[in-house]
């Protein structure tokens, strides 16, 4: 697969943002613009578009000497969504379908992202009542239900912090089974880390482990050893986001994707209209 | 002034339409997109974010070895701007203040503008209806007024083809000036050309030159010898268009400004909302 051309100015768009955030010094944010309109020019070295965000928010954290400037947006998510948590909690004790709507619950958490929305926008969830009451547009629940009878090990991977929050929730309807939530190895964007995890209460109900990886979209072949045994031997895996959707979805292992399509090259990929929510498994066509 | 950060992710997206719409070889983009990331590293070596503009549509053409890639864009434009004349003339007829609302029709025409649009939108201007009634945001008629009573040679340096028929209907209503038309040297982006001024039937109303300059947005210092003098020597200038205000607001001489505010660095600039519609002179504080 090759990198979708569109990725190309919103990779730029949020090298600027993210200059922003971490500095206020013009002639740093000059500089980083610059490395980051180079880094994109050469964007055909890369495999997925995640591996050109690593390099640019590489750049941005080296060239203003910032180790995460998402560190402020990611403590306001994840406190914006603990105040939901209740709310959250409450909305699916009057369900009758529990898991359906509590894997959508963590699908409308997806609606987190620094990456794509402006960053200004993070912490704004008043939306929430009316996005978590829509339905799925595409929904394999029914093989899910099937494969979790048999389910022992369940893995999460994970994608923002303060979406941690809406996972919780899922995690703890389905606590009977053991599952271990996977956080990216270091800041990356707004992604959920380790520290973000626990300021999540996530290591309460889950194993919380590191994948290895700092991709904001996991790499396989670059996650330690100890994460790939995890993966390979976990009864069923979830995967959270558009940018694990776009660096996973060709991998040969079953993989239920849940997300919310927030662009059109997504969208498009998947079949559905942006706005959308997926609950789709790579082994039903 | 430098080069606004915003304009450069703006700069790559269009160097991915422009390129979709000169060739549908996905190599040729691929080339296409590397070359223009490359233009946009080096930003801080250009004045203005059109000569970038023409750095970037240079590669487009000459890559996917065609002259002019929104030749049939254009074309379209002004047929379905030719198809809007009448309506416009009766709009104007029943105005009592006949030279606001003639400026007001121009700068309505600034709607056309396949830089910023997404270029299928073109010629969709099924909403000029409702924005030929809008009010100027900011507008210094009352100056403009005085000095069209004293003034010989009025200058026009045109914007977008299509655009070109909004001008037309202004030109009429101030025929007993003598109305000079200024054009790029060669096709970029939709701007209006020699040809395209001749099919807008500009040469009817006024005398159509070339600048002598090719970027999207007129640099005075690159002008023919011919055309600096008509500049020089005209008692008054209309700049038409973002592009043109870019690089001509940091002009000595006087020059009235008309255009819509199309994106928020522009807007922002000139302390307006995007949608806005602006006739403003540099000489007025």
């Amino acid at each position: 697969v090759d990198i979708y051309f569109e990725c190309l100015p919103c990779l730029l768009r949020q090298a600027l943002e993210a200059s922003r955030l971490a500095t206020d010094d013009i002639e740093i944010q000059k500089e980083i613009m610059k490395q980051a309109a180079l880094s994109i020019s050469d964007y055909q070295n890369y495999r997925y578009a995640p591996e050109i965000g690593r390099e640019i928010h590489g750049i941005v954290k080296k060239t203003a000497g910032i180790s995460d400037p998402y560190k402020d947006i990611k403590a306001r998510s994840i406190k914006a969504a603990e105040e939901l948590y209740h709310f959250l909690k409450m909305f699916l004790h009057k369900k009758q379908d529990r898991i359906y709507w509590a894997l959508k619950i963590s699908a409308t958490g997806n609606i987190i992202d620094a990456a794509i929305n402006k960053v200004n926008d993070v912490t704004n969830l008043s939306c929430i009542e009316s996005e978590v009451e829509k339905e799925f547009a595409i929904c394999d629940i029914e093989y899910f239900k099937k494969r979790l009878k048999n389910c022992k090990n369940l893995l999460i991977i994970g994608d923002n912090a303060g979406e941690t929050i809406f996972d919780r929730v899922l995690i703890e309807d389905m606590i009977d089974h053991n599952i271990t939530y996977a956080v990216r190895s270091e800041a990356i964007i707004n992604d959920v880390t380790l520290e973000d995890a626990i300021d999540s209460k996530l290591d309460i109900c889950s194993t919380v482990v590191s994948t290895g990886c700092n991709t904001p979209g996991l790499i396989v072949e670059e996650c330690s050893a100890t994460f790939k045994k995890i993966y390979n031997e976990a009864d069923i895996v979830i995967s959270k986001g558009q940018g694990n959707y776009e660096t996973l979805s060709g991998q040969s292992r079953e993989i239920f994707f849940l997300l919310k399509a927030k662009c059109s090259v997504l969208a498009d990929l998947v079949g559905v209209n942006v706005g959308d929510y997926i609950f789709k498994c790579n082994s039903i066509k």
